[in-house]
This record gives structure tokens, sequence and C-alpha cells, in this order.
């Protein structure tokens, strides 16, 4: 059987019983390399799940994905992966070659952002499509992204805004010198986020992102206890104003808040908010939210 | 402290790790009644917790709150509900409770149908909107799911569709005379809610649920081991045309397929279709998928 476990959001305890159980019988076991995402170390995870683990980066996962599958037809091997399994197109692309190959698939389902969002306070059946946010570069500043936003906002919906995070980049000169030493990984703040995203605002000027009349909701280290998790609401310019740490360890995903808005949504998202009073008065004020 | 804990999809083994230890240290601990639609009985649960559960329905956990919450700020209670805490506004209500009368929270989250459902080959981040879809009686018949199915529609998105149960229902008879009887639970199935679909389309008349032209797929039971999940493709037309069984055991989701679509979608859902060339056929010719 080849299994793929998806390991949660945050530690080495929120992987199911069923995905321990079945990491446990296995004879090889892989870790996604992105779990440089996860909260916690390799070896943390090893020494709770009782096994050793073979990190596999996410260009192993379709390179060579004949070895991770070897012999699956015969005894148990897993792959485990942050969040749930379907949140990357490489984990359909291993499964089909799964099942090309007559290897029987068994998926431990597990949270991901894409539902565990809903603990900003905002209703997960008003989210529009997921949109994805690049890290800018001098040369490359793609809006694309915008688009999708304002169809969203067309609609009263909320926007998901998955922030980029790099990991496993080579500086210039190793990657010249064919050095395969790697920068630290890097991730897209808050702050960054927002600055790109109220840049492009001022080129497009379609008022989806003004910065003072956009609810957006910043969240981190979604179900992580001890404090980890951090949730921050407050119009886009009062984000921007926070310094980076007001919004705890990375990643960090950002809503936008859409306009099809309910008052117990406003409430539950008040408690977060930088300014409660603004955070009232836009939802008010902007969205037409009937409040108190 | 608090715990809401998601218990995710199937049975009692798709908890995670951190919300069993946890159950395990409560002093008391409900369970949301909607959980006859887990796959389990309350029984098992309580003997692989190791605890007695106190069934509390949706009705209880809103209005009997303060019951629910008493002492859990000296000691430690949980409220165990299918999926993920965030799928249902009731529970961000009983969270706003607990935060007014000063009792710490933690959610434990889990995977519910809103990420769970890429299990069906669609990529999670072009899904729009989620609609619910609610049986139609003799006399009402609402139609407005067809706007928001429209809006997604038109962008191109895939749209999740939630089918109806009722679960606690009175008969007439058992209502007018104020007996507690209740009906057995029923659960909307795959081809009710696709001649619903089929219906309204009729009436409306968009062409956005055209029988032969649109593509869904059905989901039950997602995760579940032991042939309990079920994926079947198709087209409206087509998925109408099966016997209820050959959807498996409820509860039952419907994909509407949008526009945007890759063909590495159109390839992994390929695997559950009713008709694999037709299936093609439609991809290609009427979403305009470039397939070899």
């Amino acid at each position: 059987m080849f299994y793929i476990i998806g390991l949660g959001l945050c530690d080495e305890k929120d992987i199911t019983v069923r995905g321990l159980e079945a990491v446990k019988g296995c004879s090889r076991v892989y870790l996604e390399a992105y779990t440089s995402i996860l909260m916690v170390h390799k070896e943390r995870l090893e020494a709770f799940y009782g096994k050793d683990l073979i990190l596999a980066d996410r260009d192993m996962v379709e390179t060579e994905s004949d070895e991770i599958l070897r012999d699956a037809d015969k005894e148990d091997v897993a792959l485990l992966v942050v969040g749930d399994p379907f949140g990357a197109t490489t984990h359909t692309d291993i499964v089909l070659r799964a099942r090309n190959a007559n290897i029987p698939v068994r998926v431990v389902h597990n949270a991901s952002i894409m539902n565990a969002v809903g603990a900003c306070g905002l209703q997960l059946y008003n989210f529009g499509q997921t949109v994805s946010l690049v890290f800018f570069t001098d040369t490359w500043r793609p809006d694309s992204f915008y688009d999708r936003v304002k169809e969203n906002a067309d609609l009263g919906m909320h926007t998901l805004l998955l922030l980029d995070i790099k990991v496993k980049e080579q500086s210039e000169e190793n990657l010249a010198r064919g050095r395969k030493i790697y920068e630290p990984p890097r991730y897209m703040s808050i702050p960054q986020a927002v600055a790109q995203l109220v840049e492009v605002e001022a080129a497009r000027g379609a008022g989806v992102l003004a910065p003072d009349a956009t609810l957006a909701i910043a969240v981190s280290r979604v179900g992580g206890g001890g404090g980890q998790e951090r949730i921050v609401s407050g119009t886009l310019a009062e984000l921007l104003a926070q310094p980076p740490a007001a919004f705890g360890a990375p990643l960090h995903s950002l809503v936008l808040v859409g306009r099809r808005l309910h008052h117990l949504e406003v409430e539950y998202a008040e408690t977060f908010a930088v300014d409660r009073a603004s955070w009232r008065r836009v939802a008010r004020d902007v969205y037409g939210c009937a409040l108190d």
C-alpha cells in the first residue's frame, strides 16, 4: 500500500491516529521537505513516530516517484506531507503513477490552510478562488493576481492569499559554480504582502484593494498552541503599519474580506483587530454591514 | 480550557493525536449529534476514546452553551464535531461566548469536506464559493443556488455542492401531538441532487447546468477505507442515470466542474468516470481542454 498522509499544520501531534498507525507499519517513510514549513524539525517527528524519515523535496517527488513507489505493491510505503495531501498537484501526480502501476493507494486527510483558515471567523463557503502571491523582484512584479482578487471581490467573496515561500534557493554565485549550497528559507511577511497589494492597486486602480477601505485578516500558525497562532485583523493600511513581529512566525496567509459579510463574521474577527473601532467603522460604513 | 475538536470525516481513528490527548484529559466531552453523519456509532467512539460522550444536538450547542462551558475555566471540557470546527457558525458562536466568559479556547483542526474534496482530482484553489442544496418539497423549490453556481461558472470555477441532510425531523402527526419521536435521518442522494439541478436549469435556462455538457464529480465518504470512499465522475445526465447505490453510502457531495480546467485534473478524475470516452470528449469539446 502507498500511503499519502497529511500531517496537518503545526507539529508532530497533528497527525491523525490512522496516519500514525500507518506510519508505524511502513518499511519506508518519506517526508516532503516543504515540511520545513511545519513548526518542528525532522528529528522531533522521527522520535515521535518511531521511524527514520527520508527527506524528499518536491523535485524528488516529481522526478523520482519510481523510487518512492518501489515495492509499494508488496509492502507499505508512506509519503508525509504538510497539511492535506491534495494541496499540491505533485501529489495527484504520484497517485496517478501509483494507480498506473497497480499499487493500492490510501490517502489520509488532515487539516490544511484551505479549511483551517476558518479560524479567522469568516465563513468558508463565502470564499472564492484561492490566490497565490509571489515575491516581487526588481524585474518581475507580476500583477495577474489582481484580476483573480477582483473577480472574487466583484461577487462579494473573501479571498485567501497564500504568501510565497522560497526554499532551496541558490545564490547566483553558488548556482554559477554548481555548488549545491542553499540559502536559508525565506517567507513573505504580511507587511511585504500588503505593500505589494497596495502597489498593484495604485497601478491598476479598480479600488478592490483600497488601503483604508479594505478589511483583511492575517493568520499564521493556525492551530498552534502556546500562543503560536496569530490572527490580526484590520484595514490594509493598519496591517501595513504593524511591525512584522506583530504577525508571529511564518507561515503567514492573508485573507481579504469580501462585501458579502455577515455581522457575526465582523464580531468574531473584531477580537483580533488592530483597532476595534476602526474595524467596526469600516465594516459598517464601507461594507454596509448591519452592526449595533 | 474549552476544546473544540474536529473528528475528521470517517471514523474514530481520524481524530488527531493532539485531539485524542485532549479528550482523555477532559472532565466532560460533548459530541455534536450531527455526528450521526460520521461512519461510526457513538459507542465505538466512546470505546476508542475511553470516555463517555454527552450527545449535544446543534440546538443544544446554540441554546445551552452555558451548560457546555460550565467550569471550563477550571477544568477541561471538549466539544467534538465532525470535520473541522469552523465548518458551522454555531461553533464560532460558542467560541465567542467562551471568550466573553474569559474561558481559554483551543481549536483542534482536522480535515473537512471543504478541503478533502481535493480527492476528486480538481485543484482546490480553483473552487469558487460553496453552495448548499436543500431538499425540494411539493411547495418549496428554492432555486437561488443557481445564481451562486452561475457566478462560479462564469468565472470558470468549480463548485462544491453540499447536499441536504435531515436529522431529528418529526412527522406532522408527532409534531402535532408534541411527541418527541424523530424520523430516521434522510440524506439527499446524488440522483436526487442532479434531478433538482436539471429541473432548475430547465426553468432558468442559462445553460450552466446543461445535462449533457456539464461535467460533475460525486464524492462520498472521502478518506474512508475498505472501499467506503466513492468518487464517480461524468456528465450530469450520466450521473442521473446511475442507481443511487453506485454512489455508495451517504454523506454525498457533488462537484460541478468549471471551465478553468487543467488536463491533469481531467486525467485524474477520468479514473472515476462512468464512461471514460464521454468524459474526455466533453472535457475536450465543451470545456476546451487540451487533451491528447
